[in-house]
């Protein structure tokens, strides 16, 4: 890949300047007189290979970061925060680096489009850049499960900004099937503090999930043998065909 | 926000360290013997506020790595290399540090949910980082309707894999309805060397697109003054409503 090349190349020109002993006496001449900060660590960092390390997070934090941050940016940028603000705490770089508001377009489904719930995008690029691709496709599997079957939202926020006292079972990771089937059940509007503090709650629900899984596989405890769905039907899909085709579900071709 | 707060922390110590000259020292020192490979910079330009510098592309560039990207590691990681790897070559930092394989869990609208087209993803996490935020919302909100009413696959790799003879209107962004009408209209199935042919190809052409629209920002050209949905629709949502609710389009809660 074309961005390996060019790390290749820096790599390259750095050993070559360690060899000559220049490098090695700058970086050596530079932590002596920073005391302490040790930049030269940090310019190392930016080629920190995927996956990126983790430390555990307490969900609880990363819920109240991602219920704070719906408020600041919505639902793609709060769970991406509430998973990797903790991290850029703990860790520094190469999470510093990433700054979570260029995630924040994720909202509403994409802009207000109403496909793949913003939150779940915001975890999606976080678990892609912490867990190994096999790991993160079914952490992202079972989030996508878990957020289409479980009444949601669960999280009580501290300081709630609205009541919110209905929960629903979107069966669907869509934004508009989530939205949509809460704001009837609550018969709340789009635009309504409730329907607001609902999403904010929901993206909380997700960082803290997410970050449950993570943590279970930090501790060697995940484990998950789900089907991915295009595995299932032929056909990539939610398991939801009757909601969209009631009467007549089409057969994939063979 | 926490990530900004941490920011702040390091470049006030940076501060004092240049304002006792420490640091001043340092870095003069580093440059002075790194033979201009200039570590110092590059450590500052972790910080790069969003939105990240950009310098044109070109699109024939961008589908090619795109393209050849759905190869690798599908399409969200395509798309983002296309865009993401020549700003790589272009313009380092902070674009080295972002590995686009870490964005590969969109692939199949989502780990194979078939939510929103995986290339879309690719394309709304480069353009978070690259546009200002109501610019990327714009950018992002043409592009989706760009995909869900243009005829696809338009690019002709030098080299295809495969023969895609058949184009399709997908009428949506999402993935399970842009391959399901074009594997029904080709009568190809989803592990058929062609339908991967059609998705490499959808990636090129979202990688191509999008790089168009993010060069014609640049030259001070974009204009769109398209409604987002949820503002037109009192839900986010997509346009196709009938297609999902053949015969009953439930009214909003208003």
């Amino acid at each position: 890949m074309k961005a390996e090349k060019i790390l290749d190349e820096k790599m390259s020109r750095r050993s070559l300047l360690r060899a000559t002993g220049k490098l090695a006496i700058g970086a050596a001449g530079l932590a002596a007189v920073s005391g302490g900060l040790n930049i030269f660590s940090k310019a190392e960092a930016k080629e920190t290979p995927l996956p990126w390390p983790y430390e555990k997070i307490d969900p609880e934090e990363a819920g109240r970061i991602a219920y704070d941050g719906w408020y600041k940016a919505f639902c793609s940028y709060g769970v991406a925060s509430g998973i990797l603000v903790p991290l850029q705490k703990k860790i520094g770089e190469p999470y510093v680096s990433l700054p979570t508001e260029g995630l924040r377009l994720g909202e509403g489904g994409l802009v207000g489009w109403g496909t793949l719930c913003g939150s779940l995008l915001g975890a999606t690029v976080a678990v892609g850049f912490i867990a190994p691709y096999d790991v993160g496709k079914q952490i992202m599997n079972e989030m996508l499960q878990w957020y289409s079957d479980t009444q949601l939202p669960i999280y009580r926020p501290a300081n709630p900004k609205a009541t919110v006292a209905v929960q629903t079972i979107s069966n669907s990771p869509l934004c508009h099937l989530s939205v949509g089937k809460w704001t009837k059940a609550a018969n709340k509007s789009l635009g309504s503090p409730e329907r607001k503090d609902r999403c904010a709650r929901v993206t909380a629900d997700v960082a803290m999930k997410t970050v449950m899984l993570l943590n279970d596989w930090k501790d060697g405890k995940f484990k998950s043998d789900r089907k991915l769905p295009a595995a299932i039907y032929g056909i990539t899909a939610q398991h939801n065909c009757n909601e969209c085709h009631p009467n007549n579900i089409p057969t994939p071709v063979k």
